[in-house]
C-alpha cells in the first residue's frame, strides 16, 4: 500500500489533504495494538481525507445560528435536514457568517468579538480567535485570502489571513470628534470590493472608508467624510456598482458610485428614514435585505407598514406596498419574481410575499413565533425561515408556498448558505 | 471502534456517505491478510469517506474540456492549477457541462450523444449513458433532481434522474413539416425554469416549447409556434425573466416573457442578424455569452466586427463598439464593470476587454492561438481562457490584466466552474 491518494478511474496528480483530523483517529487506532499495520495505514492516509468524514460537495450546505446556545446547526439543503452541530462559538446573538471561496469554511462573527472558522465537512472548529470586543459583521476579500471583521469596540476593522486567522492588518477607525479629541468610531456595513478591498461606514464619524489591502503590509485607506449623519448599515447593489448607506441621524441614503468614487457621495431618497414625526421604530431594518427585481429595488420603510419601490435608473420612489408590519428583511427570490418580507415586533410571526409583477401581496404565511431571518437556496426553489421563539426552522417551497420541512433548532436566528461565497459585496 | 462517522468537536448526526469507492479499497486491503482488523475497519468506514479522497470543498472547482483526447482536466481555482484528469468521455467536440446542486458532479453532454456524470471529488466517472445521437447541451432542474439533454438526433429532449441517469421522460420534438409529414426537430437553447420546467427551441419547427415535469410520469408540454425562422440558440436574461432566441433564418430575436407566457412571443432587435447583405459569418456567436451590465446588454454582432449595446428597458440598440473581429462570446465580469470578448477565425487569437463605464476597449490580449472559451471565477477576480491550438489555458487577473497562471491542456475548449450550479437558466 502506497502513501498516496488514489483516484479511481483517473490519472493522479498529487495533492495534500487535511492531516489534522486523521491524527486523532490514528491515536485512537493505535490503542488497538496493531501498530505495524496501523503505521502503514497512517502512511497511506496522512495526505488524504480523514476516514471519519463523509465525502461530499459543499454547494448545498449551510448553517443556522442558534443564538441562545452559542452553537451552529449545519444543514444540507438537498436533504432539507440538519447533519451536525458545532458548539463553543461564544455569544452568537446577532451573529453573521461569510464563507471561504471553496465553500468549506464559514467565518462566524460574534457579539463577543469572537471570530470562529468552522469546517463544514468535519463539523468542527478549525480556529477561533477573540479579535475585538464586539463585532457585528465581516467580509471575505474577492480573492478569498483575507477575512475582515468590522468592530464596534474597539472601533475599526481587523483583517486576518483566511487560512490561519492570523492578524495581518489593524485599521482603527480613528477620527476627530467635535470637541477636537481623538476617538474611534463604531464600524458598520462592511463589504468586499474587487481587488482585495473592503468598504465600510463609520457610524460616529459620518464617513465611508475604503481599505485597499493589495499590499497587506501597507494598507491604503481612502476616507470619504460628511456623507450624512450616523450611517447605521449599508449594502452593495447586486450589480456591484453602488454602495448605499442608510442614515440613522437624518433621512435619506448616502450613495457612492464605486466605479467613480472621485465623484463623491450623493444623497438619494430624501424621504427614506424615520421622518420628521419620528415614528416609533421597533427594529431598524437590515439593509442587506434590500431586494432588486429587474430595474426596481424593494426597500423596507422605516417605522411604517410599507415596502417602498424604487426605480434604479432615477433613484426615485415609484410606489409603496402596504404590508403587515414594520418590515425588517425584504429579500428577492433569486429570479426576482417574488419579494419576501418579515417584520418587527409585534408582527414578527408573519411573513408576506410580494408578487413583483403586480406589486401586490401574493401570500401571507405564519411560519412561527419571532421570525428573525430568511435565506433562499441559490436557485430559489426553497426558502428557509427561522422562527426563534418556536425553536424551529421552516422550509417552504416558493412555488406552492407549502412548508416542505421543519427542523428543530434552539432559538434560531441567522441562516447562511455556502452560495454566499460566490457573491460580491456580501 | 464503532461503525460510525465521528465528527471531532461536534455532536454527531448520523449520515450515509459514499460506500462505493471504499469497496475497492477494502478489497485491496484484504489481500494483506489482516482480515479481522480490516473487517473492523470496514465496519468503521463503510458509511464514511473513502480514505483515498482528499477532503475538500467544491466551491472552487471546475473542469476544462479537452476536445481532442475526450478527457477532462479538473481544476482548482484557488490553487489555479489542475488536480486530476478524467478520460473516457467519448467525443467532446463542442461539449458542455452543468452541475449537480451540491457542486460535486458535472454532467457532460457530448456530440456522440453521451451523457457522463463525473465526480469531481473522486475524479472518476460516476455513470455514463449514450442517450441520443448528438447532444448539444442540457440543463439541471431547479431542484437538482432532473437532468435534461437537448438532442439534434433524434430531435427532442430526454430527461434523466440526476442521481442514477435513469431515463424518466422522453420528449420527442415532433412537428408537422410543410409537406404534411411528421418530423423531429433539432433542439437548441435549453434552459431550466423555476419549478422542474425546461424551456427549449425547435430549430426546424420555428417553435419554443416549455416542458413541465412536476409529475415526471406525466410531463406537460406547452408549445409556442411561429416564433421566427430557425431559432439556433437562446438564453435567459440574468434576472430570470426573459427567454431570448436568436434566429438563423431571419433577422431579429424572439423574446418570451416567462412571467407572462400567455402574451406570446414578441420580436425585438429587428436588425440583429446576418442582414440582407448576408455577410460571411465564420462562426455563429453563442447566445449564452450575452452580457448584462446594469440595465444594458452587450451582444455579439453577427458577421460584423462589433459588439452591440442594448437598453433592456426599451430593448432598443443604443450603441455599437468596434472590436477586433467577429465576436463569439461576449461575457460580463460578475460585477459588470468589464465585458470580455473573443472572436471567430481569423481573429481568434485575441481577446478584448470593454470598459462598460466608457464603452471603449480597455485592453487587447493575446492569450494564445484559437481562443475558444472563457470563464470567470464567481466573484470575477480571475478569468480562465482556453487557447486550443497552443494546448493551454491561461488565467488572468481581471484587475491588472496580468497572466497569473498557465495550465497545459490538450486542445482545450469549454471551461465550466461549479458556481454554475447556483445559477438559474444556465
Amino acid at each position: 500500500m502506497k502513501g498516496i491518494c488514489l483516484y479511481p478511474g483517473s490519472r493522479k496528480i498529487a495533492r495534500q489533504g487535511a492531516a489534522g483530523p486523521f491524527t486523532t483517529w490514528a491515536i485512537r487506532m493505535r490503542r488497538t495494538g496493531q501498530a505495524a499495520l496501523l503505521a502503514a495505514l497512517a502512511a497511506g492516509l496522512a495526505a488524504c481525507a480523514a476516514p471519519g468524514q463523509p465525502l461530499r460537495g459543499t454547494g448545498d450546505l449551510g448553517l443556522v445560528v442558534e443564538r441562545a446556545s452559542g452553537q451552529l446547526t449545519l444543514v444540507d439543503t438537498t436533504a432539507r435536514a440538519p447533519y451536525a452541530q458545532v458548539a463553543g462559538l461564544g455569544d452568537l446573538s446577532h451573529a453573521s457568517a461569510v464563507y471561504s471561496r471553496d465553500g468549506r469554511y464559514a467565518y462566524i462573527f460574534g457579539r463577543d468579538g469572537g471570530l470562529t472558522k468552522v469546517d463544514l465537512l468535519t463539523a468542527g472548529i478549525a480556529k477561533r480567535v477573540i479579535q475585538g470586543g464586539n463585532s457585528i459583521g465581516g467580509a471575505v476579500s474577492q480573492d478569498g485570502t483575507l477575512v475582515a471583521a468590522a468592530n464596534y469596540e474597539p472601533g475599526g476593522v481587523k483583517v486576518f489571513d483566511a487560512k490561519t486567522l492570523e492578524l495581518v492588518a489593524d485599521l482603527p477607525a480613528e477620527y476627530t470628534a467635535a470637541d477636537g479629541s481623538k476617538k474611534f468610531s463604531r464600524v458598520v456595513g462592511i463589504a468586499d470590493l474587487p481587488g482585495r478591498r473592503f468598504i465600510y461606514s463609520l457610524f460616529d464619524a459620518d464617513a465611508i472608508w475604503i481599505a485597499d489591502l493589495s499590499d497587506v503590509k501597507a494598507p491604503k485607506v481612502t476616507k470619504i467624510g460628511k456623507i450624512g449623519h450616523q450611517p447605521y448599515d449599508a449594502l452593495i447593489t447586486p450589480d456591484g456598482r453602488y454602495y448605499l448607506a442608510g442614515l440613522f441621524g437624518e433621512d435619506g441614503i448616502a450613495k457612492l458610485d464605486l466605479w467613480q468614487p472621485d465623484k463623491g457621495v450623493e444623497r438619494v431618497l430624501a424621504h427614506y428614514g424615520r421622518g420628521e414625526e419620528k415614528l416609533p421604530v421597533f427594529k431598524m431594518p437590515h439593509l442587506r435585505g434590500w431586494a432588486v427585481a429587474g430595474n426596481r429595488a424593494y426597500l423596507p420603510a422605516i417605522g411604517r407598514h410599507e415596502v417602498l419601490v424604487v426605480d434604479l435608473t432615477t433613484w426615485k420612489e415609484v410606489g409603496r406596498i402596504p404590508v403587515a408590519g414594520q418590515p425588517v428583511f425584504v429579500m428577492a427570490r433569486p429570479d426576482g419574481r417574488q419579494v419576501w418580507v418579515n417584520f418587527a415586533v409585534p408582527d414578527y410571526s408573519r411573513v408576506q410575499v410580494i408578487d413583483t409583477l403586480t406589486n401586490t401581496i401574493a401570500k401571507t404565511l405564519e411560519p412561527g413565533k419571532a421570525v428573525l431571518h430568511l435565506e433562499f437556496t441559490p436557485r430559489g426553489e426553497q426558502v428557509w425561515i427561522s422562527a426563534r421563539d418556536d425553536d424551529k426552522v421552516v422550509v417552504y417551497d416558493t412555488a406552492t408556498f407549502a412548508p416542505v420541512a421543519t427542523l428543530a433548532a434552539k432559538s434560531p436566528s441567522g441562516i447562511f448558505f455556502t452560495s454566499r461565497a460566490n457573491r460580491l459585496g456580501f
